[in-house]
């Protein structure tokens, strides 16, 4: 395939306006969108855009074999049969929830799909400690369906989560340290946050260590400060947690003194 | 994320040119390679191209994310820690490589992924044969090696080939219908192409079914058509399966007469 030397990068804009100063204003028309543009804003030759068309079609093609092998590797769990085929597929392990362990029945598993997606069950598993010779896992201070979804996760690295859920998982993979899991349930949690739980959010993502969600929900924080003391979350954090709160006024400080500097340069320039 | 309506294609050439006629051809920079060129030749403006710049960026995101999801789906096979661990690995069916029973050691696997990856393995340990209920599956026609590599694809998707390897795993991928790693197989195939084993590999891929490798090895042969008949290989297969022979006559007839319809119309329109 046709390549480039150069990788596209876009230049700043000072440097092509002064070298096509000389060139008229006729405007000319983008091959792509079909907009009108002057000479002065064109974006590229010809050759780098076909380039970066071809780019795109090669990583969808990378994209395509991936989704493929995905496919290939997720494995069928108990849970996509319901549990009449459960026999038949050879799992050597039960997990239950302890929260209801009134009604809901045992999940069936495999002890090597566990110990390939944990390490703390891999532990468990090989070490002859009591799951292991009982065949029996119980989980505490869960609920049946979030059991039920975080095993179907280990076997197909996919879950339909709300924020409830997200946050039950996360719990769930930190204990049991399934990273992927943690940083699919961080990543949700972080397209949910909003002024309204981004207190909330920032104190469960510190009590347990997801530090992307932490970072996200500080930003969030930092930006409606002026509302801040006004939130009755507020004030259970400031008799619960003290020291969260003071690290939200120490990024707040360092943002307005970043602020204030950024503000000086620009009007220095301007 | 900001997003045109329209998506990029490159536009005709003479579309371009009609409505740029009247601009001046003084040389522009291309603000990604740096080098001049003409504003006719211009291939976006500024917005299209940093679009293209953000599309390329999403992508490589999503491969990023998919890359992380085959490696948490694939998973560890006896073979990754050789075979001391083995009895650690709640491994519970064993294959044997027939072709050379003498020595080699049996390989141990879980029912549950093989059946995961094969309906035909589906069929022989869910239904009570004989391979079910003796824990042990006897492959015929297969070296250990290739049947190592086999078993090691089906908990990773990964098998490193070379052209006789590519050929066994297909035989053996299309034997257990596992379609993945046939696909594989013979898009390897395909890359090791050559005048000079074009028509052996033609032979194999018609005999195992294999239609990609087939329809490349045809155009190979098709384009080195004078040297056919000199080939030893060429010989053999008119003995052994003169219909195939036929199907190469076929093509190349076919390919003969588009090509005088192709040149006929070119020298009416010059």
């Amino acid at each position: 395939m046709r390549r480039h030397h150069h990788r596209c990068q876009i230049g700043s804009d000072s440097e092509t306006g002064s070298e096509s100063d000389s060139d008229t204003d006729t405007p000319m028309r983008c091959i792509s969108c079909r907009e009108e543009y002057l000479p002065r804003n064109a974006g590229t030759c010809k050759e780098c855009y076909v380039e970066a068309g071809e780019t795109e079609e090669e990583l969808k093609r990378e994209i395509d074999d991936l989704k493929a092998k995905v496919a290939f590797l997720r494995l069928s769990s108990s849970l996509d049969h319901g549990t009449s085929s459960t026999s038949r597929s050879f799992t050597d392990v039960v997990l239950i929830a302890s929260e209801d362990n009134a009604g809901s029945p045992p999940i069936p598993a495999h002890k090597s799909v566990l110990v390939s997606r944990s390490p703390v069950f891999k532990a468990m598993l090989e070490n002859e400690m009591e799951e292991s010779l009982s065949g029996t896992i119980k989980i505490s201070d869960v609920s049946y369906d979030a059991l039920r979804t975080f095993v179907y996760y280990l076997y197909t690295a996919e879950a339909c989560l709300d924020e409830q859920m997200a946050c039950d998982l996360l719990v769930m993979s930190e204990k049991y340290q399934v990273k992927h899991l943690k940083s699919y349930c961080e990543r949700f949690l972080v397209t949910k946050l909003s002024p309204d739980n981004s207190l909330m959010t920032y104190a469960f993502a510190h009590q347990h260590n997801a530090k992307h969600v932490l970072d996200a929900a500080l930003s969030q924080i930092v930006e409606n400060m002026d509302k801040l003391t006004k939130r009755e979350e507020y004030m259970e954090l400031v008799e619960k947690d003290p020291r969260l709160i003071v690290e939200i006024y120490e990024a707040y400080l360092s943002k307005q003194v970043n602020t204030a500097a950024g503000g000086t340069s620009t009007s220095k320039t301007s």
